[in-house]
């Protein structure tokens, strides 16, 4: 019996989720502290292949792309239509939880398992990928798989090294993925998506903070990061008086303080944040001549964020100037602020409403694979609340009845999506 | 001829100071910056030969004692007599410069030349050592030959490992110094010295700043260190609120400008520096979580050195708590404040004026094989200008001009102790 998206209610099973969450997570590197399970890892290599063995077992015909990407693809009636899409990734950061990314990828087998038990058959194509590397590596660079389908990853990415050296192509070259091969894995550009959507933990606090079950993902926001060097001058700590000194890790304590200001004066949702501050001496008894500091700041407010760039870099400098220290800047735009297509958050509520998940729209702090995949098809994401709004860290958590409840929602909503005739990306 | 030391008008030259100095310096590690040449290090090896050679060519009896001080005698009237001890260290600093250090043990050798030359013979032994690495090393221990001369090298020191795993006593016996030896080379309590001179660089810029050839140093500054580490919580940047946060890395950057004020409210020649900041993690997208600072302040004033330690944890430990940071304190003693003999300062007081240079009365803000001998002997220290007060860099600078100077006030001031009966320490 073949039934008709309309008339099916997907009933998603917490204790299965939970099982390939769990099995998933015990891939990890026993070296690193959480969960880890970074890109071109070994635990991540034998992840890769765990992951195909489960696609296959839901019945998706299974392939790995040119960019490294896994891809399950479960036909539909009309194999020529734009297809679905759906996945996030399976890497983690460095100490690491078990949840960012993976409830993307393992929700969507439990949908699909779903989808197969109801004997439910979507017009469309509807394809799960597992992109390769979302989280930012040693090379400097996130969001390898989806980067690659966007057409985006380019040979000055792959000639980054990282701290041993090594190229980022060398690598790609090592793990089995011929660097030239990544770069020109654009082939959604050949077969455009009908709609891209995402489910991810939120990890953030919104959600939990409100009771929201579902959270309508707005926008992406834009992350500027900026690498500020201070040089002041190398004097000896006990000799030197404090009155004629030029300390670099003063200015430097300086401009982590306006950082602190800045985001503190965002609007909702802005962040500012000092992520590293590095002296190039280690002496006990040296003045720091030279101090690295790494900030990044976030924001969906796009005016908000270029003014915020360029108050931060006079009130650093001028603080640094009083400190006799010199500083040098150097912005990097990481990502652009990304809208999500209003008709996906419009079918995300609807379903969400209609299934009695409570839900609020929020922005995504968070970078994702659906920032790239946005420059192929309409794109929506889906959030789950995160426990004490954690992430990135071992305690990671989100509780396995809100993360079925996620699952049902993009269910719902790829089966709404599946009728909808051609979406234009912000309609 | 045998002159009296009264009638002695020494007349040690520049070209030929210079030339040590300069040959010396080349004796570097090529691999790092500036005038390195680190303890243990081959070019150091090289360069204690060099040393032992040039003793020997002025006359001296040259040993290498348990400790791994190289030992020149020039051998007195009265053999029995407690002896006159100088000398200073020959490495350097990672990064540093040709003078600190230097100038004590080759401007001894050039005023054994002068004595020499002018057929003066002192009534008692006159010993010039070159101090095992007296610069703060990667085991964080410094003045490593004068602490085992007041038997104060322990059996904790040399299992104290750097970053590489490596025990300090391995690599004594590496360097071919056995640490059995190293901890029981306290040879001057059998032979207590009648007073200990050192000849130094200022490394500050107290004595350029007021035209003093030569500075007649009171006291050498206690050192109180402190490693503190705050641990607050380890957040995405990106999805964590601004008011949400236990970013300890604004509560560290908060106790930087803390340590900073301190310093600036201290009494003359108090200082306080951080002189390094470390994140534990380095991604680039996470609230850091943990931060360790390491600080140090100086002072001759040891009311206020200990005051300031008290109201500097007070400070810290609020601004932290605002931050809903934890913050732990472990303070390390460096060195006790140790004054000099007052009848030393006198001596080269006396001489200088006598010369005809202009000298100050200066503390000492740097730590120094004297605070080792100081346990053993009455204990006085010669200071002579660092150009722009710099130190511990490749740039520092001392006008040989104003090196000879302290030669002759080193070679004067011994002569008028050679001659006095047995100083008190404090006398």
């Amino acid at each position: 019996m073949d039934l008709t998206s309309a008339q099916v209610r997907l009933e998603p099973l917490a204790d299965r989720l939970e099982a390939d969450v769990m099995a998933l997570a015990h891939l990890r590197d026993p070296d690193r502290p959480g969960w880890s399970r970074q890109v071109f890892g070994e635990p991540y290599r034998a992840s890769r292949a765990w992951v195909r063995e489960r696609m296959r077992e839901v019945g998706l015909e299974v392939s790995q792309d040119g960019a490294g990407n896994i891809v399950g693809v479960l036909p539909g009636g009309s194999p020529g239509a734009p297809p679905l899409v759906t996945g996030s990734h399976t890497d983690t950061v460095d100490g690491g939880g078990r949840f960012d990314g993976m409830v993307g990828v393992l929700g969507a087998l439990e949908l699909v398992r779903c989808l197969q038990e109801s004997n439910t058959r979507l017009t469309r194509d509807l394809l799960v990928v597992d992109f390769l590397g979302e989280e930012s590596n040693d090379w400097g660079l996130s969001c390898l798989g989806s980067r690659s389908l966007a057409g985006e990853l380019t040979p000055d990415h792959l000639r980054r090294t990282d701290t041993s050296g090594t190229a980022l192509g060398d690598r790609y070259g090592q793990f089995g993925i011929p660097p030239e091969q990544a770069m020109s894995a654009d082939w959604f550009r050949r077969r455009r998506p009908h709609a891209f959507v995402e489910l991810h933990i939120e990890q953030g606090p919104l959600l939990e903070n409100t009771n929201a079950q579902i959270g309508v993902v707005t926008a992406i926001a834009g992350i500027q990061r900026l690498l500020a060097t201070f040089t002041g001058r190398s004097d000896h700590a006990g000799t030197r008086p404090m009155d004629d000194r030029a300390d670099a890790m003063v200015a430097a304590a300086r401009a982590v303080l306006d950082v602190q200001r800045t985001g503190c004066g965002a609007p909702t949702h802005g962040v500012a944040t000092t992520t590293s501050l590095a002296t190039g001496s280690v002496s006990p008894n040296v003045v720091p001549a030279e101090v690295e500091m790494k900030t990044e700041i976030r924001s969906i407010d796009s005016s908000w964020l270029s003014l915020a760039q360029q108050q931060l870099v006079r009130d650093i400098a001028n603080h640094a100037q009083r400190e006799g220290v010199d500083v040098e800047f150097e912005w990097t735009n990481d990502n652009e602020i990304v809208q999500t297509s209003t008709a996906i958050q419009d079918a995300i509520a609807r379903v969400a409403a209609a299934a009695g998940h409570s839900w609020r729209a929020v922005p995504s702090g968070a970078t994702h694979d659906a920032v790239h995949m946005a420059r192929l098809a309409p794109m929506g994401m889906i959030f789950v609340p995160s426990r004490d709004g954690r992430s990135h860290c071992p305690e990671e958590w989100t509780d396995f009845s809100d993360v079925i409840a996620g699952v049902q929602v993009l269910g719902s909503t790829l089966l709404d999506l599946d009728r909808a005739n051609r979406l234009s990306v912000r309609e």
